[in-house]
């Protein structure tokens, strides 16, 4: 599902048979719609993933919480300033849904506390890694050292086929595979030194993050607007 | 592949093993992005397979086939004024890219020509079915009664499982399955009668296509902007 304001994808997985599933990055503001695929496909949702604190959008998470009833919201244990989630997820802990595995990757780089979520041959890399790009690394304990390490110790580490599902993208990409970014990633192509990476984050001039204000107060609260 | 100014859908499809693709409805603005993405990951494009003439973009094929050289043009016989395609589909033709077979539906309903792909359990339904719509039917030989014609009788005798690709999204989605549309879309939910999806069309009030004049003339020489 995507978000065409801010180019935002949310991912609901389920396991066709019990029809438990889990919805990964949420957005606030299309909360309403995703509540009612989930119950239209007749899904419970065991658990709300969160991949990091986001700082341009709101996350949906309690406000989906709160129209479906009861169910887990759980983030990156490195996010402990965050509250109103109900637990923290630890490096190499798997979650399962019925016969699906989640394995929680730690991948800090575009912020302190990000994590990627694995299942089966995809991964769920949030702002980390995107088709041919990669989250900034400037703000939110963003860390480039972090980035390139990750990638190339979490991400280019499974098999080459592996699909990366990214939580933006600005051109209309979807998905692509570890081979593909290892060879065509401008920032991140297997070739490049940490040097090379280093330099071209330092050269990206970003314009200030348009919801940044909005966002990270609500956030740290997983999307609750009072208390 | 998503074009965000007009939420248009294109699809490209390759064997892993000769690297032979198809591509369905390519839009004008994308035919950069597109042709980077077939070279980068090798592709041999066979054909250019458009769903129908569209009203609210320019189709990328001829600007497609003229950076990657030659290859084949295919649309539906029923837009047999169209011109600079290289062949007309028929109803139930069987086109191959190695061993996938991709079925020729003659799909009717936005337009006089349209068409629709199956390939294994994925059907791409251009402008006939959206995920919960469907596209309009007042214009360019547009009919409410071939449309319902069209999705009762060669979409939803299709399994129940098969995935729906439309060519538009206005809201986020990017597929569907025809249990779903069947139970929830809600102008052609299997429960509705032809009277009940007439009477929704023909409350619709749209506005004019955006582009609809720079189309349609490019779109009736396959994208060809002179000649």
């Amino acid at each position: 599902m995507l978000d065409y304001e801010t180019n935002t994808y949310t991912y609901i997985i389920a396991d066709s048979n019990t029809k438990e599933a889990v919805i990964i990055d949420p957005v606030y503001e299309m909360a309403t719609r995703d509540a009612k695929l989930i119950q239209e496909l007749g899904l419970t949702v065991k658990y709300f993933l969160d991949t990091h604190v986001h700082a341009d959008h709101i996350t949906g998470s309690s406000e989906l919480k709160e129209i479906l009833g009861m169910w887990e919201i759980w983030v990156g244990e490195n996010n402990k300033w965050i509250t109103h989630n109900d637990l923290f997820l630890k490096d190499g802990e798997v979650l399962k849904i019925w016969d699906i595995e989640i394995t929680v990757l730690e991948t800090a780089g575009h912020t302190g506390g990000c994590v990627s979520y694995l299942i089966d041959n995809m991964v769920f890399t949030g702002d980390l890694i995107f088709v041919r790009g990669s989250g900034r690394t400037d703000f939110q304990s963003g860390s480039n050292e972090n980035m390139y390490k990750n990638v190339h110790e979490k991400i280019y580490t499974l098999p080459d086929t592996t699909l990366i599902y990214p939580w933006h993208d600005y051109n209309g990409n979807m998905a692509s595979t570890v081979a593909e970014e290892k060879q065509f990633n401008p920032r991140l192509k297997e070739e490049n030194s940490f040097e090379d990476f280093e330099t071209i984050m330092k050269n990206l001039k970003l314009p200030y993050p348009k919801k940044l204000e909005a966002s990270l107060p609500a956030n740290m609260k997983c999307g609750h607007r009072c208390g």
